[in-house]
């Protein structure tokens, strides 16, 4: 097995990143696009952030010969195969049996394992049907990682100098398993670090190619040793800098990293991987100021962003989702002869709506996002489907801008938040320089 | 190329599911868990849709090496290949250069292309940088999709009896182009069916398991030639019957369905894909009535499954998101003293909720979520984390009920709207047949 060399410091960066990971995600369900492939995400994500990229993910169908051939292959090139699914109760659950076969393994019947399901079971009142018994198989020599909550144990199996380890399907059962069980055992092996292989900065306000012709300069005095990722999200654009090879350290890396951040100024987020709405959140915390929401087109997504953040009661004073003129009215005191005149997708409104949601919410900041997302909506007023009106009401007054956005429902809901949250935490960096707002399109309404 | 017969009727299914599709996802954010594997979804399903199964989707890292050899072994295996991204502007967007080479073809620079491009930046008023213009290199002889919603133009290649299809990454720029240009160009040459490979029910209130064991009779009854799949979601689980080798006709299969629905009662969600939102929009919609909704631990989740619906103002009347006993005294009546003496986390405070969602926004029926859905809570009252209260107002009383989960926050939250979505579900059907609500727990607040 390929052993990561855990020196400290600021020699050539250990290998982790070298030994290889494979992803195998078993289940139609993936493939017919019924479910989305979070595991990918899951443990992507979780080895990333351990100094391990994961080589490659195969998704395959449910098919006992395909799994089995498509292990023999990442078996053969992999140092350590993770699978996901297929190791329920029922008919299309297979990859155990593929697996043991292409292994030359026995799976035998664990007693430990056939209790705690059992146990399960009559713990929820419920009748346990002979299909779960099927569970109770474990790899012999192999190691049973206990599930907490589920029915079918994952399996870990070292073998050839290589590590298998098999997962269930639902991610609740998944994710718990693998922080609390998968990832202590790797880290045991030396196969994972105790920090990212990558640097990454978050930027909004710069699209993907102006931004690698912004930062270039720094990246040539870095020189040939550094490896530049973009990724474009909606509204905001993820670069990340690393150095596979090892030319450049740990150190110079965050060198290159802290560059970037100082050409960037106010349109660098943060490092890493925090949501927009978490960065507000911090903001909003340190200085002592609650927000309110209020939405119609964005739907409770804009509400959804900052409950999402741990401590949300600290900052979020509440939210309203409408998309009637009447809930508006009921519940934030928005005139009806405003909404009559103006449309409620206009600046009219969604200044009003702020203005309501502040004052009946008790907040310092408050957002309102109205407009035409799309599908549901056909546009009036001589505003396209795709227009959106976003109002920002702070101590300093309130304001609101037209934004107009192409592209299917989700996407404009997505940028529509994204140009939200955004706008709030430029707001808040300014009062946390207590600079004064700059003079821009302000509403009658103030 | 294996192409499909479009024959009608009862004979034997067509081969569209036997054209053998690969789907080459490109990226080091996909690998590192940094954005989900969208597109996986979203084309596995669109092929679904229309009779075909995706066999395989491999996700790799961007260096062109690892390109090239994953293209050369999917390209010998599939008759249509897909790849997503790496055709953008960037130093990593290296998916171009590595397949043409694969496949001895010439990249040619196409002035269409380039003019696209730069009438892009223009109109968005922006400066368009000298790396964009290796977006205009296309296959020689080959095809150009182009990109109403970004720069980098889709491409499409036949060579060797095979389909070559390759798309921009950004899932706004992908899914218009996939749908308007690929299917149609795919179904032209018979690649396609006109309707799904499978027929699938969704289902609540029986476990997988349990699931598998009511309908193995149906099933057994319909002998050798039916595939059965089974998946769980958060509070549901659906059942996927299908006949790859064709031994079962169409009229066969939905024979098999209707059966199993007739055994399921009310524990039946739906055929095909359609959320439980939809479900109960369709029943309000039908029954002409109005829901409101009000939540604390789902945050937002529970409008959002109901304005995601097309045309929710005609059924939603409003939702209010609240974290604090402050917000939902404001905007919802809820009287201090019962939030005092019972907590917010309480049948009684779910119960008023309701209530008060249900009267302030004029609403037929109303859902209401309070609860500790972990992480930023640490429950109270004797109340661990996991714990949720539902309540349901409607025109025949008001209920509520303790549910509890395990698992971490995400799947609290899923499971919460769910549950919540459920029993409206049932409510509903229960009110279009008639039927008395059967009693149960009834709060002390109505």
């Amino acid at each position: 097995m390929v052993s990561a060399h855990n020196s400290a410091g600021e020699s050539p960066r250990p290998s982790a990143r070298q030994v290889r990971y494979e992803l195998l995600t078993l289940g139609d369900e993936l493939l017919l696009g019924l479910t989305a492939n979070g595991h990918l995400t899951f443990i992507g994500s979780q080895l990333g952030r351990r100094g391990a990229l994961l080589q490659r993910n195969v998704t395959i169908t449910d098919e006992a010969d395909a799994i089995a051939a498509q292990f023999r292959e990442s078996w053969a090139r992999a140092d350590v195969v993770i699978t996901t699914g297929g190791l329920g109760p029922t008919c299309d659950d297979r990859t155990r049996d593929a697996l043991a076969e292409v292994l030359g393994r026995k799976l035998v019947f664990d007693p430990v394992t056939e209790q705690a399901i059992t146990e399960r079971f009559s713990r929820l009142g419920r009748k346990m049907t002979a299909n779960n018994l099927k569970q109770a198989y474990v790899f012999e020599g192999g190691g049973v990682l206990p599930n907490a909550n589920g029915t079918a144990p994952g399996l870990w199996l070292e073998q050839d100098g290589k590590v298998l380890v098999m997962l269930p399907g639902p991610p609740n059962e998944l994710q718990p398993m693998f922080t609390d069980q998968v990832v202590p055992r790797l880290a045991a092996l030396g196969l994972l670090l105790d920090r990212e292989s990558y640097v990454q900065l978050r930027t909004a306000g710069v699209g993907e190619s102006a931004l690698e012709t912004k930062l270039q300069p720094i990246f040539d005095r870095a020189g040939p040793g550094l490896s530049v990722a973009f990724c474009a999200h909606q509204g905001s654009v993820d670069c990340r800098v690393s150095s596979p090879s090892g030319a450049l350290t740990q150190s110079q890396l965050e060198g290159v990293a802290a560059e970037c951040v100082a050409l960037l100024g106010d349109d660098f987020i943060c490092y890493g991987h925090d949501s927009l709405a978490r960065v507000c959140a911090e903001l909003l915390r340190t200085q002592e100021k609650r927000l309110a929401v209020v939405e119609t087109a964005t739907g409770g997504l804009l509400a959804q962003a900052f409950t999402e953040v741990c401590g949300a009661c600290k900052f979020f004073a509440g939210g309203v989702v409408c998309c009637s003129n009447d809930a508006k009215m009921q519940l934030l005191d928005v005139p009806e002869c405003l909404l009559m005149q103006h449309g409620a997708v206009s600046d009219e409104a969604a200044v009003a709506m702020a203005t309501g949601a502040a004052e009946t919410l008790g907040a310092d900041y408050a957002l309102a996002v109205t407009g035409f997302a799309g599908a549901a909506s056909t546009g009036q007023n001589g505003n396209p489907i795709g227009t959106i009106f976003v109002a920002l009401f702070s101590p300093a007054g309130v304001w609101s801008k037209k934004l107009s956005y192409p592209g299917p429902r989700p996407t404009i809901k997505v940028r529509a938040v994204n140009a939200a949250l955004d706008w709030l935490r430029r707001e808040l960096l300014r009062a946390q320089r207590g600079e004064a707002t700059p003079a821009r399109r302000m509403s009658a309404m103030q």
